[in-house]
């Protein structure tokens, strides 16, 4: 038996809207919604946008936080009749960079992924379309975002890109 | 009667052929023509940038400059007969955050975009695509200039993202 | 007898998947495989990146590298039967410009490409999505690199965009 979630994967620049059509995406899905934050209110500005994105969404959201081990809170949460919407990636893989368990995590993500049941909607930030940057850091976070973003997408049933809130279909079965 | 000016947004990154495919379009709705600037010649960098693109577009054009009241600018210049093309929303934006008058113009220019005829076509630069900026005044403008696209886009009647001089349709009637 | 070649531009992020997708292209097209590399192994990283994307294709291909005089290679390597990969256009713009031979090297390559047969698959980055650079090298960089995407899509037969390993065709025949 086949226990594979099925994921979507919504990409987007920075208050492109994302974080709003994977919400559409999922109340239309129908199941129990789960919010999977991976950023954490550790300063006034990141406490001020989680409470932005909390304030949009209705009571019929269950929230929880994970800013590292992404794979294991899946494994937890993930059940056949249950959305997971996860917002989002480029910040889980830039805490594991910072914290150095990447790629750890990012292969606890994907054996997860197998595993688990369930509807998965990855939500994460287009970065690499900007000038090259100039610290060695901040390549490599452009690097493992874009590997990561391919890696999602040959394995999601459905990616799409949004520009100024609209979507343009990139992968749609 | 409803006097509200259709509106066109034209999304792009940077030379990206944005303000030429705008100025088509304006050309192709037969009206009266007016280019609205919102960069002014304060340096000789920008100085170059202007009289580029005022040598492309021919005599048919009257050209107006307004870096901040962009509203009230609409209000004196939109009329049914008249396309209105404003380039770009980006340096409008960063214009006002500088001065310290944002969101005060952005209220302003919805409120008339409610209350002018004619035809609108906006010119604006994709910022948000690149790495998270550092300073925290950079990502006010990364996060100003996504909540205005969206704004604008659900209001527009065309949406369309360029790429290497190529159009990309978002929305589109 | 026109002797021009057939172009292809393919387009993309950091890591979105370009080069793969320009050597599958380039596979499918049947003509004997060049891969005109424009990156030379100057520091580890750069040879860390050059060993990777040599490591995935085969033995089919024939490497050569050219930094700088990329109109001339093409003339030197381009034959009716061939079918090269140029890889990539930033990284050859970004050594033009350090070494103060644009736009000399960017009128020979067009020269050229009126001039030799064959199949030429260009792969290059999109930087002009993310905030405007501060530095007034990094601004004429993306500058040129809007110019040159627009004036090679005006003259290729196909373009496409890379996002996340997925293909959005700009321009396709």
């Amino acid at each position: 038996m086949n226990h594979a979630a099925s994921l979507e994967l919504i990409l987007g620049g920075a208050r492109s809207g994302k974080s709003r059509l994977a919400e559409r995406r999922a109340l239309a899905d129908g199941r129990a919604l789960i919010y999977l934050a991976t950023g954490t209110p550790g300063d006034a500005e990141m406490t001020d946008r989680i409470a932005h994105h909390r304030a949009r969404r209705g009571p019929e959201w269950q929230s929880v936080e994970e800013p590292l081990a992404l794979g294991a809170a899946l494994r937890a949460y993930a059940r056949a009749e249950r959305c997971i919407v996860v917002d989002c990636l480029t910040l889980w893989l830039s805490n594991c960079l910072l914290l150095d368990c990447w790629p750890a995590q990012c292969d606890a993500l994907f054996d997860a992924l197998d595993d688990v049941p369930g509807r998965i909607v990855f939500v994460s930030n287009e970065v690499g379309s900007g000038i090259v940057p100039l610290g060695a850091l901040s390549r490599r976070f452009v690097d493992e975002c874009g590997r990561l973003h391919q890696r999602l997408a040959a394995r999601a049933e459905r990616v799409t890109l949004v520009v100024a809130g609209l979507p343009l279909e990139l992968k749609n079965p």
